[in-house]
């Protein structure tokens, strides 16, 4: 049959697709994921790919982001009808971008549905029409958790983030991480506490922000470039060169409260990030996998307390595997009332393909098959069918084959499939009621009763 | 806080989403089916939800479905830049309205990664431009599985399906069903046998189908108006009129072909049929679980041979629930080669709301939580925290209540949520290392002792 046009069959530059053996990892890290959300108590929602454009763009939340408006294109030779003249009317709608404003508006569309604290979990795609280049996605799934309150919500809703974060990482396993934590009170108030105008801060958080990439030299000269007094600029050096562990941190900060008089803010950051330290210390995460780091601040604007950023050990070019803060604001826009959240953000199609081509993870088989059970005679297909369903039955998942090609070019394609275990029977083991069990692995062959089977199997595959 | 405008938040017209118990709902439905589809050896796949507009049309496969362009909305105060010159180009792209296109098209874009025959399931979004009804979605999930062969492909694939169809909706417990089994060559072969013209088949098919709608004077009435003379509108009648057991019809069929000559096609659909009756049969499928129904034939016009539909008895009004055939050009169009397929499609979020709303299915509570661990005096926090640790670390989903109110309102917060324990420790409890447990579906209390807290609330979510 030949081709009967040119059609380029291509995916859409910067829309990624797995390979079977991939998808199975990406469910296989989903799963993980949603499990620890749910331990926690997070319920999932999903809110639809699309959203009306003003929701997209209400209070700025645009920010740098290309998003995907969509047109209707009609089928050829088919007129606007009637009855779909909403596709042609006037709402506009986009793609979504992230979870956090279709979250805001969900929240805003259920109020009273929901009870509050609100703790979700959202898995879903999300669509930014970035410059496609490496690791860069224009399509690409994000596992966020959010806690929202109505008025307030307890710092200790930031404490059980880091406790999260640690659960899920190790869970999948993929080596040494460090959750660093910081408050932007912290920073804001260290700012004010040094004599710095309001119009300063923000660029200089910038260039704290930036610090361990650019090194001392290049922040002195932003520094006095901000306009920063050579006494200013001293007092900052140093508080970028504050290290030590969580408890050093914490005396060093309170060192500078003591030295200072305005420092209201940088108190109560100071207050708000020993509360959560504690907090996450109470969870029982382990020493080792949680630090201050002052320099974290996260670029986005909302952020108004903690801040986490997740590290990989030895692999810190991948950046943030994971973060998030809270935000006090962004919610109660929405719905016209304060409610304060805190949440975290993993984007999984970008880590997992990273993580891929770092080596940390690998594919799985490219089937979930972990039986086939061999054609040897078109006669016997009958008992076939019935040992491949009883295997099934007891949740071993299980291919019969169906090919007419001889034994050893099934084993072959079992082999090649990663399918661990085949179930072979000619005319004489069907008359004995018995079959032969070939591990692909070891290329062990045994004899089991076929009512012995499924406890063979098992016993196999653990 | 004043809401700062007036935007309307509201979902865009037919894009809906769930609570979280609805939510809740649909991904145990989800775990179910995929369950299933992983029994039978089928491998996940996702393709982007964005594809080449030339790919969503080639073919003529848009058919009837209004389709979703994408245009880039750059923000505000943003000119295009050289980096995203592709966000502007001439790569028309556009959301994806069924599985069966893309599939076709990832195996055109990976025919040497894949190994034949290629099954596989899919549950991801797809985007209809539908008039916004009842029931009727813009963005909904559909649950696909199809395996494609490359060269031929098995009867026992088509075999394999009914009894997918029969575990899928055995396991998720809605009732009784009946799987309608056909053979689109039975009907064009019958046709043929009472010397129709080619030209007259396809309509007569259409008409057939709708018979059991129409009702017999109707049929009749269309058929003349197709051109048929009296004796052929008699000899379609008495077709129609075809019921039975699955044994019954095979005999009728038969008898068809017996009395007739141009039978090739007919005769051919027949033993299509019959083999895979009995491959059903042999898979161990509930005899009343199936039937062969000569009136079914699936709008799509890619079927070439077995269809399949599904109907809730009952609840027939619902439409069919499942349905799907086999095809041998639709893939094969796309490689270049010969690659018949069959495969299945369950529309899952019209489905799901259809069940709530005819009360067949009920929302899950929104919280996955089992456990709420209640807060009696704020010094007591770092034992709640440790508690609740301790039954996540067995498998118990569990919130700490970080509420400031009496033990009364954190109750009946719980409740409202569906939580089904509660853990109460106030400072006597935790000077003696236990804790009351209370059930709040049957209101028992019982005090346990920390260390036993876990076996206990275990048992009694059991």
């Amino acid at each position: 049959m030949a081709k009967a046009d040119k059609t380029n069959f291509s995916c859409p530059s910067g829309f990624p697709e797995f390979l079977p053996g991939e998808k199975r990892l990406e469910m296989y890290l989903i799963d993980k994921i949603r499990q620890v959300f749910e331990r926690y108590g997070f319920a999932p929602i999903e809110t639809p790919a699309v959203e009306r454009l003003e929701v997209l763009q209400a209070k700025g939340n645009q920010g740098d982001n290309i998003i995907y408006g969509l047109s209707p294109i009609l089928p050829p030779n088919r007129q606007v009808e009637k009855d779909n003249a909403g596709e042609s009317g006037s709402e506009e709608r986009a793609l979504k971008f992230d979870q956090t404003v279709p979250l805001a508006a969900y929240i805003a569309r259920h109020l009273n549905e929901l009870q509050f604290p609100f703790a979700r979990y959202q898995m879903d795609m999300v669509f930014r029409g970035e410059r496609a280049k490496d690791g860069r996605y224009r399509q690409f799934r994000q596992c966020d958790i959010d806690v929202v309150g109505r008025g307030n919500l307890s710092l200790l809703y930031d404490a059980q983030i880091p406790a999260i974060i640690a659960e899920i990482f190790q869970s999948i396993n993929i080596g040494a991480f460090l959750i660093r934590i910081n408050n932007r009170k912290v920073l804001t108030g260290f700012f004010q506490s040094i004599s710095l105008a309001e119009s300063q801060i923000v660029p200089c958080i910038r260039i704290i922000d930036a610090a361990e990439k650019i090194g001392e030299v290049k922040v002195e000269k932003s520094l006095i470039a901000e306009g920063l007094s050579d006494g200013q600029v001293a007092q900052v050096l140093e508080f970028t060169k504050i290290r030590g562990t969580v408890d050093d941190v914490l005396i060093k900060l309170k060192a500078i409260v003591e030295n200072n008089s305005d420092t209201q803010i940088l108190n109560s950051g100071i207050v708000e990030l020993e509360t959560v330290i504690n907090g996450v210390r109470n969870l029982g995460v382990r020493e080792d996998l949680f630090t201050i780091d002052l320099s974290i601040a996260r670029g986005l604007d909302y952020y108004t307390g903690t801040v986490y950023e997740t590290t990989l050990i030895g692999h810190e070019a991948l950046g943030s595997i994971c973060s998030g803060g809270r935000y006090e604001e962004l919610v109660g826009m929405f719905v016209g009332e304060k409610m304060p959240g805190v949440g975290i953000s993993i984007g999984l199609t970008r880590l997992m393909s990273r993580l891929i081509k770092a080596g940390i993870l690998q594919s799985f088989s490219p089937t979930p098959a972990q039986v086939m059970v061999v054609n040897m005679q078109g006669d016997l297909m009958p008992l076939y069918l019935e040992v491949s369903q009883k295997l099934r039955q007891v949740g071993i998942n299980t291919i019969t084959s169906f090919e007419e090609r001889g034994m050893g070019k099934q084993l072959q394609q079992a082999d090649k499939r990663g399918i661990p275990l085949c179930v072979i029977i000619g005319s004489q083991e069907a008359e004995l009621q018995k079959c032969a069990l070939k591990n692909m692995k070891t290329g062990a062959q045994i004899e089991v009763a076929l009512d012995q089977l499924a406890v063979e199997v098992k016993k196999q595959l653990e």
